[in-house]
């Protein structure tokens, strides 16, 4: 059997030697260099370019670099094998870091007190308290779920919504449709993880940032995004900013990446942008676990991180 | 009895009506307008003028309204009655948050994100995970045994040094004078929350910084003070920045306060200033917190949070 590495993004040799490293025996390629395409049984890939994994007749475990996949899915020739999604422990608590971190700089008026630092200008300001704060995390898997659990132990007032209900320590749970509204109606900060599916494309609109809290006693409305891209409407959330219906946005994620230097974010006085790196893939920790879910599918056992294709996550 | 409120800094009003709210019974007095001066039993107190306190002949117990109680040992003429410290969960998780925050913003390299967005520059940095950082919380009372116990499951490898052994999950303990040089050797972002006394005047020195971590995996050597700013020399911390045994520093207090004009800590790209607002006093908590001990006095219970009057803290 061999394994091969795939990425219309990422440098091969990055990631063969960090995989060779971990297992020197293994038959390991790097596209385009397949070698014979019926070797291969297991593809790890980031952005695979259309159509090649049709190409490898033996295929029978894809598994996705990162914590999404929809950059696995936008390939309409998919083959029909199952895509397991990369779980990894240092990939969430670097989520994590970026959302505390953001949601943190929001509520502590960062911005302000930098600006105040400018001039010069010895000043304090009324300052809620955390558990004053309340924060919404939309999507709660694996990441939403860890960020949550952490912001709730920073003591805000946390709550998760969901496809199906979920249990974290300290966070309120919402699940599907019929309770988006009044998960939004309660949230100064919202902080979303969504994948980006068919279901999600587009799901942060000017609709859904209108039902965001506007009694708080601490900042807000406030929108974090550090999903995917394709999640929000760029257009809805500037023309939000500038009706004072939000506050103000962290964006790590955007509809095109790069973010074009056109954008108007980049410039505006209250959207902070990041580029795509609240968590960036460890490459050691991610062919770690690649190869740990081969041996184990190798020894008859089930995969982990299964996704679902009808969800697309 | 009577409860008198006493400070050269903060507005009589808001605190006598925050405690008016809590029990509309008490006599209640705010100085200078004492009243009869037998009459007061206890005094909660924020920088009380030197040689006030002295004159009230029937005072039983004094109450900080802040963490800190240097404020009243400055007093030469402070009469021999117990000082009580305030412990407020309040203060403390507003304290924690600004640790964490300031922590998570050297970490993540917020300053060098901003300026390539000024410039609408998208790129990563190599990014070390918060598990390859070592914290150490120089100072582990209440406040600082909580802000390391949060950054520990923020997945930091955090370290506290404070006079005598502390137990606090996920943080390793380092204790006394003969322990100090271990602990710095080994801490890439110094967090400071130490109580200012006459042992710790200019504690933070350039002979302290220099023995921090110059080896680490991401940001360092940072140092944040967020207790006392008599306990650091500033002379010291901007010689050591020029000197490059100081990558950062994030200042929330300052040998004069508010910080002069003339600072030179105000203007330097690798320095942080904020205005002393790491953790607010929360009026009604503590008015709270006042009458409950005295309620406890008054009914023969010990009193808590006791000052030591020989250690000054």
């Amino acid at each position: 059997m061999a394994l091969l590495f795939m990425s219309s993004a990422w440098d091969n040799d990055t990631w063969l030697n960090r995989t060779r490293a971990l297992d020197a025996a293994i038959d390991l390629r790097g596209w385009p260099e397949v070698g014979d395409a019926q070797d291969i049984r297991y593809a790890m890939v980031w952005k695979p370019p259309a159509g090649e994994l049709a190409k490898l007749p033996n295929l029978q475990v894809i598994f996705s670099l990162g914590a999404g996949v929809d950059h696995i899915f936008q390939d309409p020739a998919l083959p029909d094998c199952p895509v397991v999604r990369t779980v990894d422990n240092n990939l969430t608590m670097r989520m994590s870091e970026y959302v505390v971190l953001h949601v943190l700089m929001h509520h502590r008026q960062v911005r302000r007190y930098g600006a105040q630092q400018g001039s010069k200008i010895w000043q304090g300001h009324a300052q809620a308290g955390a558990d004053e704060v309340r924060v919404g995390v939309l999507g709660m898997g694996v990441l939403g779920s860890d960020a949550a659990a952490k912001l709730a132990i920073m003591g805000f007032q946390v709550a998760g919504w969901s496809n199906s209900r979920k249990s974290v320590d300290g966070v309120e749970s919402f699940a599907g449709q019929p309770e988006l509204k009044a998960f939004l109606n309660r949230t100064d900060i919202l902080v979303a993880l969504l994948p980006l599916t068919p279901y999600t494309k587009g799901f942060i609109n000017r609709h859904l940032l209108r039902e965001l809290a506007r009694d708080g006693q601490g900042a807000g409305p406030i929108l974090i995004n550090t999903g995917r891209g394709g999640v929000q409407v760029e257009a809805d959330i500037l023309a939000a900013l500038e009706a004072g219906e939000l506050e103000a946005a962290t964006l790590d994620v955007f509809e095109t990446e790069p973010l074009p230097e056109a954008s108007a974010l980049w410039t505006h006085p209250r959207v902070t942008v990041t580029p795509h790196n609240s968590a960036d893939s460890d490459p050691r920790a991610l062919c770690g676990s690649v190869l740990e879910q081969i041996r184990r599918f190798e020894a008859g056992e089930p995969l982990e991180n299964l996704v679902d294709r009808e969800r697309s996550y």
